[in-house]
């Protein structure tokens, strides 16, 4: 089955203590959607300018994404600039400029609005809202966040949190909208929110899903060199969507599984600059690297 | 087999967001000792002053501790005081007086010297040096350590890493010793410098051990509520000799189990003011969240 992806479509100029790169293809939809594309056909929705770069667009194709969706419109595509610290961890953003997501409103093509699977990547929840609207029963929605949607949307993002079937958000996050020090804890505020499967992101620490009374604790895969962590966390949620609308069972029986797959996609995304090393992954990197997370990880 | 441990011996005056506590049980040899209890006899090496209140004593015994190696001197014991802040992982020390530490030298019984397995839990490298040159032929020895010594004490520390089997030591000062902010390249450096089995905890995120090429990402066992993080560190150490030290066949094969075994000795240390939790544990209670463990982190 397809799974349907909106979120950002950017250029992002990065600099990290070693190298800098400017305007690499990015946001939150390019991650999710070429993670997303190792397991299933892609529809992407979002917008860019058409100061865009027709690689870009090429390496979308490369990756099967169907851009019915895709807005091209005039005006600049969505720039964001950042600088990570030395340890790879913190950022802080240099300049956001919106562009053309400023007046963006998502129209779902027809062949759209059946997917299954719905992965509504980081954006402003009213759009999330509004590609929600548009959808005709998916079997499974998911959500993803950042932070200044909790400080300057929390009513959309509540309003979304009734319609979702997982949310995804980083340990921080998660911390500020539960005013909750403790993960556990606040996984369980957050499922009083409307969700029924929580995860919650720790960057490379892993992640921790919390659906139906149970926890799973997973790891991040273990790197031995991060280059550019942008896009890690959109690659993982990408990844597991995309794993989840292909895999037979129920999302209960292979959301674990989902989840190492994401985690390993994240990791592949930390190895190169913006896209670079995510868009190399063979199936049988892939694989292997899977295999690789399991002997690490296993008792 | 038994398990020799040496390390401090306090009494800690501690300080949460919640509450305080004065003058517990503390001390790495306390908080090893009887976490390593669960599994193996225990012979400790350590120092008190006349101040020592007999029920710590008690305390030790409940838990069959040979304490023919714990000298008992006139004048004032360890005492080591802290505060956690809000999210219970930083802390600071507010004093430390080392009382019959100052003069302290390990003499051990000659009953001590052929234990097989050996813990030096944290205490001056120059002292773990000195216990381990009373030893005859110990088969599997491991040391932890702490900022304080990685500071003051570096050639003993580097002179020890020489001479042990494994070392154990805590994220910031595997960063702080390779001057490696990634963790996976930092414990290679380690190697290289003597231990053949190298565990980076980091605290609420789990452990990481590197053997042999191999690694072991083991996640901490979730907790909902974190009362007192004092000595989960060296609970943990205590924990995966004492498993060791008792399991049949080869530290390769028995190390992964015996890190869990750890991982949720550390979780009940957690989960009491200094000693409180963990003295209280069962069998039953440890197996039962070794089975919960596995079913949080089995894929």
């Amino acid at each position: 089955m397809s799974v349907l992806i909106v979120g950002s479509t950017a250029l992002d100029s990065i600099k990290t203590p070693r190298q800098q790169h400017p305007r690499l293809l990015g946001g939150s939809a390019s991650y999710a959607s070429v993670a997303a594309s190792f397991f299933a056909p892609v529809k992407m929705v979002g917008v860019v300018g058409n100061d865009f770069p027709a690689a870009h667009l090429q390496l979308y194709k490369k990756h099967k994404i169907d851009l019915e969706g895709l807005q091209i419109v005039s005006g600049k595509t969505f720039h964001w600039s950042g600088e990570y610290e030395l340890n790879m961890n913190n950022r802080r953003t240099l300049a956001t400029e919106l562009g053309v997501f400023e007046s963006f409103t998502p129209h779902l093509p027809v062949s759209y609005q059946k997917s299954a699977f719905v992965l509504l990547a980081n954006i402003a929840p009213g759009l999330q809202l509004h590609v929600l609207d548009q959808m005709r029963k998916p079997k499974f929605v998911v959500a993803d966040t950042m932070d200044l949607w909790l400080n300057i949307a929390l009513p959309d993002l509540l309003k979304l949190l009734k319609r979702v079937d997982g949310f995804v958000l980083n340990e921080s996050e998660a911390q500020q909208l539960t005013q909750e020090q403790n993960l556990i804890r606040a996984a369980k505020k957050i499922h009083q929110l409307g969700p029924k499967y929580v995860i919650i992101k720790k960057g490379e620490h892993g992640a921790i899903l919390s659906a139906k009374g149970k926890l799973f604790v997973a790891p991040a895969f273990p790197l031995e060199k991060v280059v550019d962590p942008t896009g890690a966390g959109d690659s993982f949620v990408g990844g597991m969507m995309g794993y989840l609308s292909t895999a037979s069972g129920s999302i209960d029986s292979n959301l674990r599984r989902a989840i190492i797959n994401g985690s390993v996609l994240a990791s592949y995304c930390c190895e190169g600059f913006g896209l670079k090393a995510l868009t190399r992954v063979t199936s049988a990197a892939l694989n292997r690297r899977v295999k690789e997370y399991e002997s690490v990880t296993r008792l």
